[in-house]
């Protein structure tokens, strides 16, 4: 018999934050439950629980009748792990939309509308009186700031502000420092190819019989894509040649900044020069306040082809 | 346009003193939610608001699409206000099972396994720093010692106790002897006739040719019965002598002390010494640990026409 914390599938930092958090907070009120998960831990999360050196939940495949469950972060039973509807359903912190779910018995059930299950959980630390440990408080710290896109998100709320500069204080964390660490663990430009992250969002246009290749790459801190623009604007030419095109842009769009950093092929600086007011270097060009790829960039570029 | 905090149908004191303590809250919180109801005051819930000066909550029929709606006591749109589905349902403070309810968006969903709504409402004035008004602490006391029967449900949980004594505390109300009134003022005795109280859970028995009857009244305490013992006596010759029975017998039984109070017509007065042990006066004996009419009274009665 087992009695687990767990998150929803393919979690996310909060899921595993909230999982371990809350299976700690139970422990301190000396019930024995302790935190699952039900699928990979992503890198964001991986730096995460390396940085506060916590370890990461145990990984279950199912549950059975034997286990009693506490669920984190989801209540649809859809998203939940296998065996839910035979074991013990005992609590569940979530703040989502509710999904439906019928118990025979009346359970712990906690949903609110806040942009992090962590900012719950801390709020039941506070209001059972239960100090929350350095390692606890980094977790909660990093699932409302990963969660909340630090505190931009639309559905981040008050608390989770209040909650998150609370922990941040206790752990002397300077918030956007951390909350750009943690996405830039987290970002995709670790895990794809150079020619992969042109290609993960991506189109073709054809202006006057030529085409045009323009990629967008959506990032929390333009810094991430530093390291690789060597690589990045060689995977392009070779794009352009393979396919023939005019050439080929690729938008790299910091979504904290509201900008982009624009990489380019040669034969792109002409028009890129005369569509944008800005200092266009070699093969690059930054440009504030530049996020949509088919409101901001396309139509001025195709007036170039006229 | 309204904004409501609303119980379940056929309100019990509960739904009416969450409905009004939360919409409180929400007021001191700064939002314009005000009590409604759906059905009508029962006797103890009127006791209880002429007790602490609280006027009943609005009376509505049904919400619209117009309407913000919070509901307490209960989760189940089959048992809520009609027109719950086009109403924007913003919030649940509940401590039932989960009935599959569905929202489109993520809400404050509450639900704990204790014994009564006001103690999750009393939890959340506490958690948010909010002064409950006395007026306030008697409806939630009241609630509290009404749904938990004084403690001795075995829905009742140790925050149900904590919180009804904190209450009662600062309001300096002796908890059983309140509780006691609550149930007396909400107790069936007041509200049928004799004659309507011996038949309200009735049975006849058929022993060697012979009909008896055998009447049984729970109440909260045996006292309610003093006042109206001789009406309820001749009430009961009555129903003999209507009836062709060898006799009559009425269980008054006291749930709390676990005992009844039997008031019987003459003719049963030497059946009843010959079964119980116990000091029987004319028409009445009290038997400590006598509960049930099918296990305790029913046999030894039918062994003494045998």
């Amino acid at each position: 018999m087992g009695k687990y914390v767990v998150g929803h599938q393919n979690p996310d930092t909060d899921s595993i934050c909230a999982a371990l958090t809350y299976a700690n907070l139970k422990q301190e009120l000396g019930e024995d439950y302790q935190a699952a998960r039900i699928g990979k831990i992503n890198a964001e999360t991986e730096y995460v629980l390396e940085k506060y050196g916590v370890e990461a939940p145990e990984l279950i495949e199912a549950v059975t009748e034997d286990d009693k469950v506490a669920l984190v972060d989801h209540n649809e039973l859809s998203q939940a792990v296998t065996g839910i509807k035979a074991a013990e359903l005992t609590g569940i912190i979530d703040h989502h939309r509710i999904g439906g779910i019928e118990t025979g018995n009346p359970i712990y059930f906690r949903n609110e509308p806040v942009g992090c299950t962590c900012t719950i959980v801390a709020k039941i630390y506070q209001e059972q009186g239960v100090d929350i440990s350095d390692e606890m408080a980094g977790l909660l710290l990093s699932a409302i700031l990963s969660d909340t896109v630090i505190f931009r998100s639309p559905t981040c709320t008050a608390e989770d502000e209040k909650i998150a500069k609370q922990l941040a204080k206790k752990l002397a964390v300077d918030i956007e420092e951390y909350g750009k660490e943690i996405f830039k663990a987290g970002s995709v430009v670790n895990k794809l190819s150079p020619e992969e992250l042109i290609q993960n969002d991506y189109k073709e246009y054809e202006f006057a019989g030529e085409t045009i290749g323009v990629g967008q790459l959506e990032v929390m801190d333009v810094a991430v894509a530093e390291p690789i623009k060597d690589e990045l604007l060689t995977a392009a030419s070779n794009l352009v040649e393979k396919n023939n095109y005019k050439f080929l842009v690729l938008m790299v769009t910091d979504i904290l900044e509201e900008a982009s950093l624009v990489l380019f092929t040669d034969a792109a600086k002409e028009f890129i020069e005369a569509s944008f007011e800005a200092e266009v270097k070699e093969n690059e060009v930054y440009l504030p306040g530049v996020l949509s790829r088919k409101k901001q960039v396309i139509p001025v570029l195709s007036q170039q082809f006229e």
